[in-house]
């Protein structure tokens, strides 16, 4: 999407390639939105550490990160030797998959390339076939976020109130985001309307991340504590919300995201207000049967008990962690939670708008591949 | 209620009277849960402005030092004549009623006070009356809180898991607290259980308050995003939700409460979980005929958009604001929400457990009053 800079603007993408220097281009994420800054990983190592050390998150963006770093380092591979190419192969695999094991988009990008380069003879036809997986990968995350937009912008009306929680924006993926992309694309339809960011505590990706991204495409947004928004759906403050999600059930239509999706589902069914998540295909989970089967991570207390921002106090444009909480007293930190089928009115998929249950009937067009 | 200070333990009032010093002795709130400290305001003038600048905040609190102050106020008079003392107590209510002017706490406070004096001849005689008066109104207060523990103290089973949000514990009244007094009656008849307490977004009273005073007591509790009691409900990780309130209606059973009450009461009712407001009588607002005709307070922006706390980084105990969010955003800001009386389990008052709807039917021994 568009980034300002001191008063340029250019289009950006999350991650990209520089062939010439052999080198993933990354918006550093955790300045943001305090500072935009691309870094450049210059080997396949300095990639998965980039994605370990979260420059880059977010399910689309990581997958292509890693597409990147594994051709990044087949390319950087010297000599014609196809044994020690593939031993090479190997770690340069490894060392990205382990950069964030639980991530569902690393593996199936490394796969997806790995697959395309076995069409390649010789090893320089190989290092060239895996640039073009890598980039053929990220284009395709993209189609896929500009083919939620397409369908998801009608749900958006001329004045509408849309609340969306956390950062599923074009920060999470190559470019367009999900839940972000209805909004991207009835801006470029002309309407006018209004977007809540719920602050999304612990970690506040809404108020640093979705909230940065909407300003720099100028959509009229507010930031709101996560517990305002049943106030304002009483007030009839509300018309629409649309999240993204972090694994959605294929057989269930069980949708996990971030912590607080769940309750914003509740609020919106009590008052009649739809409820979609928005999602490529690459977010389904087809193996497991039941929402109670998704491990939902216990993140580190110190993110409840505290808060990152910037300080006049410091003087320093870096980011400060400040306690919040009573010293003496601990936090318990769920990370994700399972919203059920019966809250959501619809999924937008790059297919169009689905029921949640609709997704299993479907699954052959949604990318389900039976198993082996 | 007990504070441990420097390995010492020692029985504390929110608020209390040093009638040698004609001082009023309030914990300095502001300073918690980093620091406890007793500050002493010297003359009327400097209790207003404890009350003002949130030295002391919580309806019943506030009520008691207003008394204290207007006690105060009397007392320094020096003189037998009975019109410069009149005008004297004019300046003096006219003052502490200045100092939050929303808040109805103080007005009743000072309207007791003042009929209690009414019963003196001469100046000495009303400003003895006034101290016992002032006395009489935060004992009131205490004894409120005490009933609403004895009443509420049953349904903290044994094993219990407890919810509460934002802070209605004994730092909001003089002692005791209304929300926390079921939780503290429940100890002390040794039932073992564990609170969650919402970190309440935006001013952080749960993790920093509420979260004090259980550590104090020796509570077991955990703080927790405001987010994250849904899926705590879902996983079956909640029994109990207890909150204050800063006015309920006598007419409707309408509750109005910190921002996010509303949410935890549409969770609870969906899981089947009991959901119960505790109010001394003061909270009851007899006149309003509808929730809608209650004024939301809309506070500033920087308090969504940043959050206080203490950093390592400025080597100062004292507090430090962060910007958390996107500087090219803005915030909305309601500080409070209505309940309705279909989510409500009960109301724990001083004279038992009612449903919302038997207040109205019980008006009179609640302390309605027809009007003039």
């Amino acid at each position: 999407m568009n980034v300002t800079v001191r008063g340029r603007t250019r289009h950006f993408r999350t991650v990209s390639f520089d062939a010439r220097h052999n080198a993933v281009l990354l918006i550093e994420q955790r300045l943001l939105p305090h500072e935009f800054r691309i870094v450049s990983a210059r080997d396949f190592r300095q990639t998965a550490r980039a994605i370990q050390d979260m420059i880059v998150r977010g399910a689309g963006a990581i997958g292509a990160t890693a597409a990147y770093g594994l051709a990044q380092g087949a390319r950087a591979f010297r000599g014609s030797d196809q044994k020690q190419f593939q031993r090479h192969l190997k770690t340069v695999c490894a060392t990205l998959q382990a950069a964030r094991p639980t991530a569902v988009d690393p593996v199936n990008a490394i796969n997806q390339v790995c697959a395309t380069m076995r069409a390649g003879q010789t090893v320089a036809e190989q290092q060239a076939l895996a640039l073009a997986a890598a980039e053929e990968f990220a284009n395709g995350d993209v189609r896929h976020c500009e083919e939620i937009g397409r369908h998801g912008a009608r749900l958006i009306r001329n004045g509408a109130n849309v609340l969306t929680h956390c950062n599923a924006g074009w920060l999470a993926f190559v470019d367009v985001g999900s839940a972000t992309a209805p909004i991207y694309a009835a801006q470029a339809k002309g309407r006018t309307f209004h977007v809540y960011c719920d602050e999304t505590r612990p970690r506040c990706q809404g108020a640093t991340l979705t909230a940065w991204e909407l300003a720099q495409q100028k959509i009229p947004h507010h930031i709101i504590a996560d517990s305002a928004a049943g106030h304002l759906m009483q007030r009839g403050r509300i018309d629409l919300v649309i999240v993204g999600s972090d694994r959605t059930l294929g057989r269930t239509g069980e949708v996990t995201n971030k912590i607080g999706t769940y309750t914003k589902a509740v609020l919106a069914k009590r008052h009649g207000i739809p409820f979609y998540v928005a999602i490529p295909f690459s977010t389904i989970d087809w193996t497991l049967k039941s929402g109670l089967d998704i491990p939902i991570e216990e993140r580190h207390e110190s993110e409840v008990l505290g808060a990152w921002g910037t300080s006049s106090q410091t003087r320093s444009a870096s980011r400060t962690y400040v306690r919040i909480a009573n010293p003496a007293s601990g936090a318990i930190n769920p990370g994700f939670d399972v919203t059920p089928p019966e809250l959501i009115t619809g999924i937008i998929t790059p297919l169009g708008i689905l029921k949640p249950r609709e997704l299993w009937p479907m699954r052959r067009r949604l990318g389900w591949q039976r198993p082996e």
